[in-house]
């Protein structure tokens, strides 16, 4: 008898996004002449660049014929997408990764999960509460985190570090000893930045007790300060203890693309092991490879049009966050993140519940959010927002509940 | 300090067709003046049909408009595409199969592969000798195999079923216990095919024992028989004990386009468990969709025009088979599959090495093929070629095959 991966038991009902969705139709059912605007999903609006478009629609022509057709390509990512990765969002920047160190891939997503396949299963991993619940749920999945306690919403066996208002949102490296360390800045859902003196704080731990830094830079395109680092790797010692995850999605409208890409430094060793090698061997044997269309529009982005063009697409999207971050601060919320994030993390007035203010805001504004509290227990009393939205519905979303207040 | 996952360390170092690609490497630096022709590596050299690349076109037309752009799709496929391969693939052959039990996905690879997520590491599996060694790999990389023994070419742990002349390289039920069994018809690498009565064997066997069947049926397009059956859930008991896995990559040349789907009936439970269920759970968590515009393109390929595009690509692979068999049997040369299959297992003569005759055929023809060795000990003193290549390339391969016996 074949004998199932009882991990998947342990695994909560209902995924936050989906509950979410199920309220809104359930409102939307019993008020049909309601107009929702969603600044619940992370998901982008706007069309993809015109250069994207452009390189997009010459590959399907060479797809087309004999000479120009691509088969199999290396599951790595092709080598003018490497190189103009390592050049332009690496080098450019005064940090040295070589194409090599880069394995394009179908998504940050998958690369977050698929990551957990070269680690055994007796690690400790690490993660911030709140947080992107791929990096738990695929964690539970592989038998790492215990079992799932009903009555705190943690997991026996993973270290919470908790990202509240007293440290900023970001997390001071644990007392006890974590093998995995799960870092997201500009961070998914706080919208928080860490400072380069307190990553160096991880990355020193990290050296000390042999961790790995799994850090996801998937917002990266959203930061504006000059002093903030984009990379874990501009990070003194990071090579030796730190992956990488970097996406097109949100830094070119890639959401329905599919691309992304993710660094393994050539130093990263544990117990005499290149993690890059380990990588390279679970990518060439349960991958096969991002489509060559999506692997031309991507490279474009690196083009003096394609950079121009997907520059105004984050800009657009910023000053969204700018005017969600505004327009609440005045109403006399209280508002983090969104300056170098596209997401506003909003606490609620009056101590009040996410869900509760989820409903109300539903209910009386017809807006969409996302509840804190489905990112882990301390987002409790918080709200997401994000600044994917059109640019007048997120002002009017904003108008509708300060006038709610 | 992180623990690797060991189970890597176990995998013997060259993969197949990197050494095929050394030794092709070293030959052409020995001698540059050799045109070689591969018949190696099973990749498709046809362009894309005028009705795919006309769909992925107006998609990436799409994508570049406020109205057509698509975002984050459905993880398991846009209902367009799960239900034509429901109506097409499924119905249209007599065999009811739910949109909802389609998950599209970015290669039968990746499938067979991220398939044991849901499965315990403790279960036998049963694989051919010959064999695709992602079955075997995925399993090794996953802990089931045991320990890679050098002297035998086996995994301690793995239950072997040799696929040899004797049973017409179609195996039967082990009398071991098998939990999960990997079945691949028309099979890679011997081109055989199982019949309606082998299959109905399996099935039993399976539902009998609690088993699980992941039948990899990438190569159905190539059947040409009547009886032949063209999906495992054709025979009776299936829908509660396999999983299929199919692939536009041979179907529709793509292979530099990413899109498959696999196949997970409602009613198969185990432990009380729909694997359907986990396997959503699974896509869901670790995996995004597949890129709008491929999804697009993989639709059209059920239009009247698209279904005769590809089928006349497919009868152009099925012609360089039938080139490949019949001239190498006029020879003299012991040949099988190619009828149902564009790949043909060829008896290397003298009971040469598999090796051996490859580094022959290269030097003596300029011919690239596979060693059948390669894919398992019982492969040994037999080669692989494959139909995909050009037609007038593959018929000048055969012929210096024909002149240097």
């Amino acid at each position: 008898m074949v004998k199932v991966n009882e991990n998947y038991g342990k695994l909560p009902g209902s995924y936050l996004f989906s509950e979410v969705a199920r309220r809104i139709a359930a409102y939307t059912a019993a008020h049909p002449e309601a107009n929702i605007i969603k600044l619940s999903i992370g998901d982008v609006t706007r069309p993809l660049a015109p250069a994207v478009i452009e390189a997009m629609h010459q590959a399907v022509e060479e797809m087309g014929t004999f000479e120009g057709f691509h088969g199999y390509g290396p599951e790595q990512g092709y080598p003018f997408l490497r190189e103009a990765i390592a050049q332009f969002d690496y080098r450019e920047r005064g940090v040295d990764i070589k194409p090599e160190e880069i394995f394009v891939s179908d998504g940050a997503k998958s690369d977050c999960g698929n990551i957990g396949d070269i680690f055994g299963v007796d690690n400790k991993v690490a993660v911030c509460d709140p947080v992107y619940p791929v990096y738990v749920d695929t964690n539970a999945m592989a038998g790492r985190a215990g079992e799932y306690q009903e009555e705190t919403g943690r997991w026996s066996n993973l270290i919470y570090m908790p990202c509240v208002e007293e440290n900023g949102f970001a997390p001071v490296p644990p007392k006890e000893r974590a093998d995995i360390i799960y870092l997201c800045f500009p961070n998914n859902p706080t919208g928080s930045m860490a400072t380069r003196e307190q990553l160096q704080q991880w990355v020193d731990y990290a050296n000390a007790n042999g961790s790995v830094i799994l850090y996801d830079s998937a917002y990266e395109a959203f930061i504006t300060g000059p002093d903030i680092p984009h990379s874990i790797f501009e990070i003194e010692g990071a090579r030796t203890c730190a992956i990488e995850f970097r996406s097109f999605s949100k830094t070119a409208g890639f959401t329905g693309n599919r691309c992304a890409y993710t660094v393994v430094p050539m130093e990263l060793e544990r117990s005499g092991v290149k993690l890059n090698a380990m990588w390279n061997r679970r990518q060439t044997t349960k991958f096969n490879g991002v489509p060559y269309v999506v692997q031309r529009g991507a490279a474009a982005i690196y083009t003096p049009q394609g950079r121009q063009q997907i520059m105004e697409s984050i800009s657009y999207y910023q000053r969204n966050a700018q005017v969600i971050r505004e327009g609440l601060t005045q109403a006399g919320l209280e508002c983090f993140g969104g300056v170098n994030a596209p997401y506003i993390w909003l606490k609620t007035p009056d101590r009040m519940g996410s869900w509760d203010f989820f409903d109300l805001v539903l209910d009386r504004a017809n807006v969409a959010i996302t509840p804190g509290v489905g990112f882990g227990p301390s987002g409790e009393g918080y709200v997401r927002l994000t600044a994917f939205g059109d640019a007048q519905a997120t002002c009017q979303a904003v108008e509708r509940i300060r006038k709610m207040l």
